[in-house]
């Protein structure tokens, strides 16, 4: 079961060219969470001193990981409404490891929110999301990207 | 001295791996708020269906137009604390541009807000967010990164 | 018109005990933005040495500013689904002013802002707050929705 | 050690007019968390139909378990530079239950969490905040108040 929920979270953020870019993958999930991974890559860096990894890369980790641990319970994409995220520390070089977690699930919406990780298991970020349910025959809608 | 902002903005724009990577580039500027536009690529969508943009590059965005908006006045890279994005409506493909605006302006801290328009001039997102106002001399931080 | 905007405002305003306590008034208003008043009284302090206004009250005045901004326009009261606040300076005893203000308006949801002033018009606080659009017939309720 | 961790709180609640007013007790804590209780009145109601718990005060709660769950580890008051509240479900009359966590405790910030039930055990609110952490013999903030 836990590797049916992986297999479906892969599924969902495989199907987006800016997830592939970022090396993003599912590697842990139960009905409650959901563990993802990216790839560092020099491109992400935002300060050249710092080697620090861009707040907009860690938003995007962030968003995903709260939004496919909706997504996988729900069973289709759920778009974002809005998200807060917190920077912590800076995340140096090296792979990110976001952890997802649903606050409250609903009929029409769901809150959830996530912790980054850097290599050293040092929480670096964090942050939290509203997510739109939607009617699986609604028209299905990209993660992190809502209509009003 | 509208000149001199765009070049001062443009000089920590291009500093960051990531920026360059989105073709972030900043086309306007005056003492409260600043202009700044990112170039559209595939590897920039979400949902490939929708071809929308994802979530994470306009929270990149919006950080950023109000990340410079501050650095520009006090003349110097400020790292984010937090951050909020509301999604608005689905950016299409095309180039995005974002404009941020100093709320407050303090000795320690400031808070920017920042808006995206897509190029049909659509309002897609919008946000807000922290950030820590170093004094010079302390040791630089690249933007949207801040550590406790 | 204007005037029937301000009697609409405090028709909402008052029917809640909780504005009525903090003795809420709307005293300005146009097709996109509202201006509240609330008045000091000693309960709202937080700090008995600084005589700050309590963090909550602030919270409280911008949900409503912007609240209020959206459901002047559409007609009928709208919960709020989530809210962010922004805390610039401390409110020393005195009334407050919030101007509340229309980001986003869609058919199902609306984004809005809101600025809280002192009697000194200095800004104190700021925020954004994402508000539910319903039917006025629509059932009363659902997850994620508190209503003011 | 519990015991006196939840004198502590209850000492830095009952500073606070606004927290009196509303109830406000520490009924349980340790090294990283604290449960916090607001006693109901007819004034927190925000819908007279709904005879729903104004969002308002639910923000200050959600402000107050979080600010007091940094506070006691630090040993002093610590001021809300800003907070984020979701909203999940009406809050129905009775006494209102918020634990506040710490996400990330460092030198100079905090970010800490905090959920309200309703007295049927139900999450109808939750979120999170920033707290800015001063030395000791710096001038003593009030809860939720920051000043820049």
């Amino acid at each position: 079961m836990t590797v049916e929920i992986i297999e479906k979270a892969n599924q969902f953020i495989r199907r987006s060219p800016f997830n592939r870019w970022l090396g993003m993958t599912c590697i842990g999930a139960n009905t409650k969470s959901i563990v993802l991974t990216i790839k560092w890559r020099e491109e992400l860096i935002s300060s050249p001193e710092l080697r620090s990894t861009h707040g907009g890369v860690l938003a995007a980790l962030i968003d995903c990981a709260a939004d496919y641990a909706v997504a996988v319970q729900v069973g289709h994409p759920v778009p974002t409404m809005d998200l807060r995220v917190d920077y912590h520390r800076i995340a140096k070089p090296g792979d990110l490891r976001a952890e997802g977690k649903i606050i409250s699930l609903g009929k029409r919406f769901a809150t959830a929110e996530a912790r980054v990780f850097d290599d050293g298991d040092n929480l670096v970020a964090s942050g939290r999301g509203l997510y739109l349910i939607r009617a699986p025959e609604a028209p299905a809608q990209g993660s992190a990207a809502s209509s009003n």
